[in-house]
């Protein structure tokens, strides 16, 4: 079964890219082009994205070249001209990107990225700059709301089991912790991106004893300083018990009991029951770990009934931003050399023209106030731009980034919105306004191609 | 941007699944256990399962082994014995499995895999057996129903841009192809799995032209024999009347105009517009594409209302599996060689115990009648076992099948369904059975561990 790779990434992408190129290739159409990456239209329920996957992104546009192996293939499919595949054998992207720092919040059509290369290397990389983007500020974004939901309660992001592939399991580790996870249980998105990593028991361990108070014992031993266990394989109330007849069992040989988890039933009764039951023998800094197809709007719920809880195990729902599993994210040519600002008409999907700069104006109270989408050479002021040139000609501008860097950004960004779009069900809209200059050019632009 | 391969997938697991191990290992529990992966419930609107998967699976068993920077990274998490870190230096999966193949239909409860296995080896690759079974075959699933709505139609995957990131999307055009698709936009998943590749335009195509008929004219003159014209960038109509002049411009030079793609707007009543304005000018081979947001019921909707279509490009909506982001895919402990049958209790997540197979009957029109889960010793006459040995002693037991026989077995599966279970909209049971044996020893097992 085979992975993708630096060396097939190149592949990676809509046949319509390369067969597009191959046109523009023997035209001999090798002007530059600017394509802006950007939401049409944020989600129900979502009402700011956290931007995610530019690493990614970064790292695709500097490895990006055809092997021998993947001309074989494109000859093989019989469809393409040898001038043009000797063309891509050397073919490396050259261009350069403005993108939003991982972590900023973000809004609807405002340019989270933006390529200005020669037409063909800015179009081949459309797939795969947007399925990298899109669906990791999807994540990020979804975590961001479980964050708001937990308040000072922390989240680990338990998704792998339920994400969509490999590397969507690495990915979801990691856009979560942008969106303010504190660990992950994906070992491997520990050891690549130095997340914090976080485990438990899974009920086929407590099944692999005799007894339920056997496979405690030995796992408390285990792990003296760390246990976490597994309540609820069979009657989570007789769990608790069992937790708390080991913990005191095992206190002499030093064992501290950290937590102990419940991953089904009504969670807030029994978290209820269960931190009456670990108070009673005194273990009150036990914590309580809740878990079990948890997202944002059921730990909001839970918060919200003062349920007796220290941390949320998030897996599917966020792995899968399963109440909305995709964005509309799109990748649409703005301008080029030859002729200046491009739109497109389709129905519901028009474009806005030009080469931009997204503002942001920040109110007396730190909050932010309002964005603004401009051309890049217009002179705004009183206002923070959101797009740094990331890449120069097709090299990066900057170290990567720590990821704790990037959750900070998240943190203080969401504490900066205006309150009223941090509610999680309540569809509220911040305003993205257009600068003149490029409310000029739209209606020009419009008009034109109408014509 | 590190990405997932063999050298490092072991550690693309929860870490509980390695606590459990250590904890195993430090305890001398290396006796053989069983684990069968199932979906407890299928979501709202699946009436079946499509198997997808089972190849990454297998190569992830085959190639299971901690390399000296996994190991290196486990041990800076000052959790795990040098003792456990020994053992899994040289780790490798010597168990058997048994498994559907890909492209079987299957039901709710029924194993999809089943583990026999040391304990450790049956336990840590749980994480990432779910991950890959699970995914591929909720994919599979989704398309198989999007066969089941484009009828005599085909259907094409072009969802690589909004799956969750790459290898989803390798693997979303992999399983939409075991589920019927014809094709796939995915050059990548067309190079490593040999599935036909097929694309189009795109927007920004036509954009980069001085005129629509211009880019009209050049991408037809490239691609005389395939050309499949986008035209929708400004109007619809319009754009059919330009690819009209075009292919009559150029008949002479031997360009044929295969088809034309519509991807927004009114598409049932922009459709019959095109056909009307195809037809006119003698252009009656010249194919309708549309796409736009499709799924199995838009689909319907359009097939129900005699739109005159060739084939449906369906990406986001089937590569996302938008309605159903997740399947309950569980691995649970069933059986283990010291004590026999497993079983959990836990509130709606109770497991059925003992090691099975499970049956298929046929009724006397060839169609699917019942299947019945029993314990692996059983003999039940007359149906057909659908759980195959495909790896015995860490070894697999046959070669990799080709693609088109899991998709030849899908699609003979979908025929051979029962009616009522290829609605897309009605929910319908298929009778799934417990055989009397695996009946005793459910009730067996879970009084005894009540007690």
């Amino acid at each position: 079964m085979p992975w993708v790779t630096d060396a097939n990434a190149a592949l990676l992408t809509d046949l319509y890219e390369l067969t597009m190129a191959a046109s523009y290739h023997r035209h001999g159409m090798t002007h530059d082009a600017t394509f802006d990456l950007f939401v049409r239209e944020l989600p129900r329920h979502r009402n700011f994205l956290v931007v995610a996957g530019l690493e990614e992104a970064l790292h695709y546009l500097e490895e990006l070249n055809f092997d021998a192996e993947s001309l074989e293939y494109l000859a093989s499919l019989e469809m393409f001209d040898p001038a043009f595949l000797d063309y891509l054998s050397t073919l490396r992207f050259t261009g350069d990107v403005w993108a939003m720092p991982e972590g900023t919040v973000a809004f609807a059509r405002e340019p989270l990225l933006s390529v200005t290369a020669p037409l063909i290397e800015a179009q081949i990389v459309e797939t795969f700059l947007l399925n990298a983007i899109t669906f990791q500020t999807m994540i990020a974004s979804k975590a961001a709301r479980v964050d708001i939901a937990v308040g000072e309660r922390s989240f680990i992001d338990f998704s792998l089991r339920r994400d969509h592939g490999a590397d969507a399991g690495l990915k979801a580790a990691r856009a979560s912790f942008i969106g303010g996870a504190a660990a992950t249980s994906n070992v491997l998105a520990g050891s690549l991106f130095g997340i914090p990593v976080n485990g438990t028991m899974a009920h086929s361990y407590v099944m692999s004893f005799d007894s339920e108070v056997d496979a405690f014992r030995t796992f408390a031993r285990d792990f003296p300083d760390r246990a976490v266990l597994l309540i609820d394989t069979f009657d989570v109330i007789r769990g608790a018990h069992r937790a708390v007849e080991v913990a005191q069992e095992l206190a002499d040989e030093g064992v501290h009991l950290r937590a102990v988890r419940i991953d089904s039933g009504d969670l807030g009764a029994l978290a209820r029951d269960v931190r009456a039951i670990l108070d009673d023998a005194g273990l009150h800094d036990t914590q309580i770990v809740l878990s079990g197809d948890l997202d944002e709007y059921r730990v909001k719920e839970l918060i919200e009934g003062e349920v007796p809880v220290d941390a949320f195990g998030v897996g599917t729902q966020m792995g899968t931003s399963a109440d909305a599993p995709s964005l509309g994210g799109v990748y649409k040519l703005v301008w080029d050399e030859r002729s200046g600002p491009k739109v497109k008409l389709s129905t519901g999907k028009v474009t806005l023209p030009g080469r931009k700069q997204v503002h942001r104006f920040t109110g007396p109270d730190g909050r932010f106030h309002t964005d603004m989408i401009s051309l890049n050479k217009e002179e705004i002021h009183g206002s923070t731009p959101l797009l740094e040139k990331v890449m120069m000609e097709g090299e990066r501008t900057h170290d990567p980034e720590p990821l704790v860097e990037m959750q900070r950004r998240c943190l203080a960004s969401l504490h900066a919105l205006p309150g009223h779009l941090l509610s999680l069900e309540q569809d509220a809209n911040y305003v993205v306004d257009l600068s003149p200059d490029l409310r000029s050019l739209e209606r020009e632009a419009a008009l034109h191609f109408r014509a």
